[in-house]
């Protein structure tokens, strides 16, 4: 029996070079050597955006795309849409009973999060505070051992494993597992205006899908130092979105090493840098976008059905077995 | 096409007397004028009996047996099982998008039980805080526009309909609907020991299962006037368990009124008039109690399935609205 690989995004938007290293090569390797599972989340998205599910509609099959042209192979990886599993939500609503409001409101992800959507505690939609509780439904409909994500996501992994602690030790049984994160190979990426994370929502990321051109424009507005005016400045490397996508993406590392020395003792200019960048991104992005241009809507609509199809079953099963392990009854 | 009710009770015990003057008889009456589901609501139960599920199944089939004994006739009335319903756990996901934390804390009926639960607000499970969103689940995938039920649940109501207006404002649609509460005859029962409310958890209400000398025994033992000591004493109309239950069930109402006259003067015994109201109560059991003996688990059962096969297709035919209406991507 392989481990079980289980990830995901919400379609909210397209993918971008954030997501790439945040943990979509991590799914593109832990394929081979894991059961994986890859879910597109619109039921989740609709916890912060049930004011426009046409966006969320808009956006699945563009996610799908994405996945497909980094990668993820559907032959490895089972590709399935959220709202397909009608599963989830019941599991969902059996785990609510075993978390407690408090601890729903200290989740520290969800405290960040409730914060950058201006959401006071009154206010907040439930299914917003609740969703880690979806979550750990998700993670456990598959009987996942391993999540790729971002190690902001640390916090829903912990409120997944106390979720199954205190399942298993409630109704005595083993039948959920607990989970482990898999953290990208580097941190977050930072914004091209050099924020501290690129993000569809704050419109500062290059998308896997952007064209040559448009990536060519978003390197050359890039956010450097703004001390560094002139060639002969010094400059600093930190807080450098160009040198944080250079560490991220440029395979010659002692190329960037000597970048960073030059850079720091002055003498070397911002477009000089970006025109390196330029050419390091479309060397990463022309694969992906090789990929995609072969893909139709036709194709990844028959994909994410199959996909769907066969997480439900699986989902299903852990279903049954959470119920008959509850003592719900069976007519 | 009719009107629809739906009704229900969380299966944590056999019903009693205070249900069936607060909504049994009704859900009688109305089964006959509506369209009616009645829904045995274990799924809800779990949301303060999550430790003890046994419990649950095993008042299933009793609470059934009861409704079936009051003359809730199964080939007018569906009566299913909530956890058979898996769309209700869906159209609940769906719906606790779209109402806030606060308003939930603000609930009346989910207040007062928290008190009586013991509940704080920070260790209230996040299941039982949110079940009004469930129920409104359950009143809205019937598209039940009567509900039948003590007028304690009026702000459950007051929040399903809020829910409704909410939905279908957001989504531009008319699929949901708005319900009203249908009191019962007379209002709560009091319970045999003088408590405002007779309750299967307080052990203070006579059981429709009960037999004739467990009656008579809780009868005979039932609070009246502690300050009526000798018969020629003057005694207390107000807050005495056994002219509250004459009021509900004698239907010789003037007889009554004699009773109380007598017994305000002075010079009408207790047991006199327990042994009356004991009279009485056996009348209204007797043929309850005739209809349960020629029960069998197995006829019940498969009454149980069927109704819950039919109340899914309904509930189904309402969550595919809702999906529609919402723009979930259909596969």
């Amino acid at each position: 029996m392989k481990p079980v690989m289980l990830s995901g995004d919400r379609p909210t938007g397209k993918l971008h070079l954030g997501h790439l290293v945040g943990s979509l090569q991590q799914r593109v390797r832990l394929q081979t050597t894991h059961q994986a599972y890859v879910m597109i989340a619109d039921t989740q998205a609709l916890t912060d955006h049930m004011h426009d599910p046409q966006l969320i509609q808009r956006a699945i099959l563009d996610v799908a795309k994405d996945y497909l042209s980094v990668g993820i192979n559907p032959e490895q990886t089972t590709i399935f849409l959220q709202s397909g599993i009608p599963e989830l939500s019941e599991l969902t609503c059996y785990f609510l009973n075993l978390v407690t409001l408090g601890r729903l409101a200290r989740n520290p992800t969800v405290k960040t999060e409730m914060q950058q959507k201006g959401y006071r505690n009154a206010v907040v939609p439930a299914g917003f505070l609740c969703y880690p509780v979806s979550q750990a439904a998700d993670i456990t409909a598959f009987q996942a051992n391993c999540v790729p994500a971002g190690d902001d996501q640390l916090p829903m992994i912990e409120q997944t494993n106390e979720l199954v602690r205190r399942f298993n030790t409630l109704y005595q049984t083993s039948c959920l597992k607990e989970c482990q994160l898999y953290p990208g190979t580097t941190g977050r990426l930072m914004g091209l205006d050099g924020q501290s994370k690129a993000s569809k929502s704050l419109n500062n990321a290059i998308f896997l899908s952007d064209t040559p051109d448009v990536v060519q424009q978003k390197v050359m507005r890039m956010f450097t130092d703004p001390q560094h005016v002139r060639v002969n400045d010094p400059g600093h490397v930190a807080g450098n979105a160009v040198f944080a996508y250079l560490d991220a993406f440029c395979p010659d590392q002692t190329q960037v090493a000597r970048f960073k020395e030059h850079y720091q003792k002055g003498g070397l200019g911002d477009t000089v840098l970006k025109q390196y960048l330029n050419d390091v991104l479309q060397q990463v992005l022309a694969p992906i976008r090789t990929i995609r241009s072969t893909l139709d809507d036709t194709t990844i609509i028959s994909m994410l059905r199959m996909g769907t199809h066969h997480a439900r079953s699986a989902a299903s099963h852990t279903l049954q077995q959470v119920r008959d392990a509850m003592g719900i009854y069976s007519l």
